[in-house]
């Protein structure tokens, strides 16, 4: 699990959370209570959600009757998540919530992705889907669906992709019929919709993307519903069952305690929903979620790289092998894994993608507080801009780099990490998802590349570029930093000229200038995560200068050796990138498909 | 499947197989019997091995009473494979074989592995032990056990690895005493015993290290004893049953249907073992078989990677999504997967990986083949240190970037690839063991900056760099090559000079001087895939020169491209390392431990 001492650092040293407590709708918060949150979470950890982590992954759903069945330490580990008031925390007072601040909630649900993502699922979809309920909904709506979301009665999900459309949304065939009473009924089928079916609530709200005919074709007539499995009452109680039919589960390589569903809207005249938000506007009202599940797909991946690292680093500590180079006698005593330097190598490498994920991905929920409670506009707009360059960066960073993290976890172990007895190879297949749901890697290139960096006469990229000269302007009055603040200072200059010339040529010919988006996804993502380790190493350092005890400056030296690992041994691996920008490398463009053979 | 048409290319327009037929020993072939061999295997994968690859993943082996069971069709494709005589194929016609050449016994494996490599693993590792009987054994013990190896009655297995010792084989404990009779009596547990058990052979042979006590302590007092499962009598027939016993499997994330055994040797007053070669000598004679095994681990891992990229494609020709960035119009018809910039740059960089490790691992086979029966001494001398050198780099870089080709056949499908309704997940999950099994990567970094570059005063290194330099010679007289040579050329110069700063830095520091034998491994593996590209666009060149089909020139094109993409866009990565190396970039290296919280 991630250490209490990562995320004091991150919380309170790296991003001030503290400071989130001087706001008016904090003002009731202390940080003894941030404390508790955090805590509270990592008890439901211990006791309902790490003890079935391979049991559910063993054991999968099954399809049975035209329902899915789960093993029961799922529904207990809802039951509790619910009870301990976490999936309406983050509400506000008025909606019945705590009001608990975004920053502590992800701190707070990270532990939970760690120890069993799979069941972890169920409350991270169902938080989304009730947010989009909240902020589109309209008051009836949500008074009747939203108390059984918010304590746990009724799950949600996200209804986009379909079988014959993938990633691109702007073609799916999902309709909605207006009735004659003004209503809607859903036709159509949906595809790889997690948690589209379980057997531990009494009811599930699913977000449907559809189309209602005779509205603009592609991503312009798409609207937004609400079909829930079972309908219900004016008065919050369910009624009868809603036309929305389990057709299949599909069986996965990870994940296994997740559904991943087919569901039949409409077999039978139809599936009663109820459009939320504006008309034809859908794709926008869902970009809202699937914003927020992006960087909640983020926080999946570096919660699991995280645990890969804690768990490998473990049993490298402990378990004795070989001997050192210069060991040539053969009856010297073994050394333990952790005192081979290659071994090390594979230990700072998942440090610096765990650690510097888990950064990110705060500091991005840091901008999502702001974005939402900051007291000054000016501010709130600033973390807006921000937030929206770096979410597809956010998503597909921890995401990529997890995969190898978690790959490095394996080896560490040997075989017994390819062995089941052990917890890497699991998390190896959870954690290779990530890089797919939620806009599959391409799609944030082309997101980033394509739209965020140029939006608002790039107007977020600035800031972005504003915000990292800031750290590397600090950085620079420590001696110690001054090299690796010197290296991103190029860098970032280096990637301020690429974009402008990415940019400027994508109106003559698109194809080819974001035909390398994803090579540009990557560096920009590894400059990101290069800013991320630059700002904890500053904080290290000044821990170290003002007198740390022993045992306290040793995880200071650990962050800055570790910062000085990525930005002298990573990122140069990465920054290769550009030379494949700057010369419109087109291998891979020109490859004719008849050369394939 | 591996393409009639690439092995083709391999073998007889760049390996040039056909003068094997020069050879005496071969005199009796044509190559219309080696092209019969490879379609014979391939009749076995489309009739027994690719039929169940599927099921032996969902069915995994159980633990019945003491033995492992597995599913018949396992034994079906045995007895199919040894029927066809593949078992001893190689053997000579004195030995009762057909003597096939190793390159083309690869070659027809290579498909077997694609199809149903956990299958497949027990022939495999069967017909290195009887290998290693065919080398060591005496006249007597071959005569006793080496029959049934040949006919399929008797598998073959390799016993190294033990529970406390991992990787460090001169750390084993398993124990051989000298009975009063001379004969010794085996006592000790192996660990990770791949085919240790199974249900469809009469016996199984065992290959295991043992030390004799009182005898030297490290790798210089190991010696190999032949220990069968069952006693076999003078006359080969079954005799009792031997005191070995299997004591548990172990649950793998991918080679489900390969047994990975436990076996308890000697807990019932001990398992008699033939002592095989010389006494203390038992490292250096199962080098033999390592040394061969860790070819093979390298054209599984070629194999598993290039049915990925077989996969991928063909999905990626066949499914359409979405549009190019160029296509505003939503009406617009989709296009395919293929149409898009990111689907063929994974396309591409599968291929380079695939094709490239293939080259390599049939290059190998080459040198293997040239090593036995080149009829001239000074040749035969050459593919020995030659092979040498290189057998760290074929076992690693095929296993290494066998992973992320596969993760790249996944990423093509996006969420169906993830899905085990498709075989992209099960390729990931068994690609995986390829980086462990058969001394896991950073033993071969070691082996390779630590021994190999410098042994009998770096010949085997000249000889590559020989190699690689005729080969850039023959491509500048080629204007489309010259610039990939170039690069080449200098790639290989920087090779050589910071191989010779490693090699003199290690008397003094071996420690640090080693520590960064896991790049060097990477940056040497990309040197020798980058070669075998220009080796493969120098021939494509030639082919196009002299005029081809146009189909035919399709192929070659592609050949031609591929190249290009591994020369200019995946080498500059990779030399990245270069630096590292150079400099002996120690962050990893300096890391504490107690810098890890």
């Amino acid at each position: 699990m991630i250490s209490e001492r990562e995320l004091t650092f991150l919380l309170y040293e790296v991003f001030e959370t503290e400071r989130l407590l001087e706001r008016p709708r904090y003002a009731h918060y202390s940080r003894f209570e941030f404390d508790a949150i955090v805590g509270a979470a990592m008890r439901l950890v211990t006791d309902y959600f790490a003890p079935h982590n391979h049991d559910g992954d063993a054991c999968e759903p099954r399809f049975e009757a035209g329902a899915a069945k789960l093993i029961v330490q799922t529904g207990a580990a809802w039951k509790a998540f619910a009870e301990a008031g976490f999936l309406s925390a983050h509400w506000s007072v008025e909606e019945g919530g705590l009001g608990v601040p975004e920053v502590i909630l992800r701190a707070a649900l990270a532990n939970l992705f760690a120890a069993n993502v799979s069941t972890a699922g169920y409350p991270f979809l169902t938080i989304g889907a009730a947010n989009l309920l909240r902020s589109f909904g309209s008051p009836e709506q949500k008074q009747r669906f939203l108390p059984a979301m918010g304590d746990g009665r009724s799950a949600g999900t996200m209804c986009l992709t379909e079988p014959g459309q993938g990633s691109a949304l702007g073609d799916i065939r999902t309709q909605a019929l207006v009735q004659p009473d003004g209503s809607y009924r859903i036709f159509g089928q949906k595809m790889f919709i997690s948690g589209g079916d379980q057997d531990f609530t009494d009811n599930i709200v699913h977000m449907v993307l559809a189309r209602i005919p005779g509205e603009p074709a592609g991503a312009k007539g798409i609207s937004l519903f609400l079909v829930p499995k079972w309908l219900v009452n004016e008065d919050g109680a369910r009624g009868a069952r809603n036309d929305v039919a389990l057709a299949g589960l599909l069986h996965k390589m990870g994940w296994h305690n997740t559904t991943s569903t087919v569901l039949s809207f409409g077999e039978n005249g139809g599936a009663q929903g109820y459009l939320l938000g504006q008309k034809n506007h859908g794709l926008g009202h869902m970009f809202q979620l699937m914003n927020e599940a992006r960087i909640g797909v983020g926080l999946i991946g570096a919660s699991l790289a995280y645990r890969g690292f804690a768990e490998s680093l473990a049993y490298a500590r402990e378990r004795q092998q070989g001997r050192l180079p210069s060991q040539k006698d053969p009856l010297s005593p073994q050394v333990r894994l952790v005192e081979h330097a290659d071994v090390r190598r594979l230990l700072i490498a998942q440090k610096a993608i765990a650690e510097g994920a888990l950064a990110l991905c705060l500091y991005a929920s840091t901008l999502f507080e702001d974005q939402h409670s900051h007291p000054d506009a000016q501010e709130r707009e600033r973390a807006t801009l921000l937030l929206d360059v770096l979410t597809p960066v956010v998503k597909s960073w921890p995401a990529k780099y997890g995969c190898s993290s978690n790959d490095m976890a394996i080896q560490v172990l040997g075989g017994a990490g390819y062995t089941r007895e052990y917890p890497l190879e699991q998390l190896y297949r959870d954690q290779r998802l990530n890089p797919i749901h939620e806009g599959a890697e391409a799609i944030h290139g082309l997101d980033l590349l394509g739209r965020k960096v140029a939006a608002k006469a790039g107007a977020g990229f600035k800031l972005f570029c504003q915000a990292v000269s800031a750290d590397i302007e600090l950085a620079q009055t420590q001696p110690e930093l001054r090299r690796l603040a010197s290296t991103l200072t190029e860098v970032l200059a280096r990637l301020k000229r690429v974009s402008a010339v990415l940019i400027a040529a994508q109106p003559d010919n698109p194809n080819l200038a974001l035909a390398n988006a994803t090579a540009y996804l990557d560096v920009f993502g590894c400059v990101t995560v290069a800013w991320m380790w630059l700002r904890q190493a500053r904080v290290a350092c000044h821990a170290l200068a003002i007198g740390s005890t022993a045992s306290g400056a040793e995880y200071y030296h650990g962050k800055l050796q570790t910062a000085r690992y990525y930005i002298q041994r990573e990122l140069p691996v990465a920054i290769t990138q550009f030379a494949v920008l700057e010369q419109f490398e087109r291998t891979p463009f020109d490859m004719k498909e008849e050369w394939f053979q």
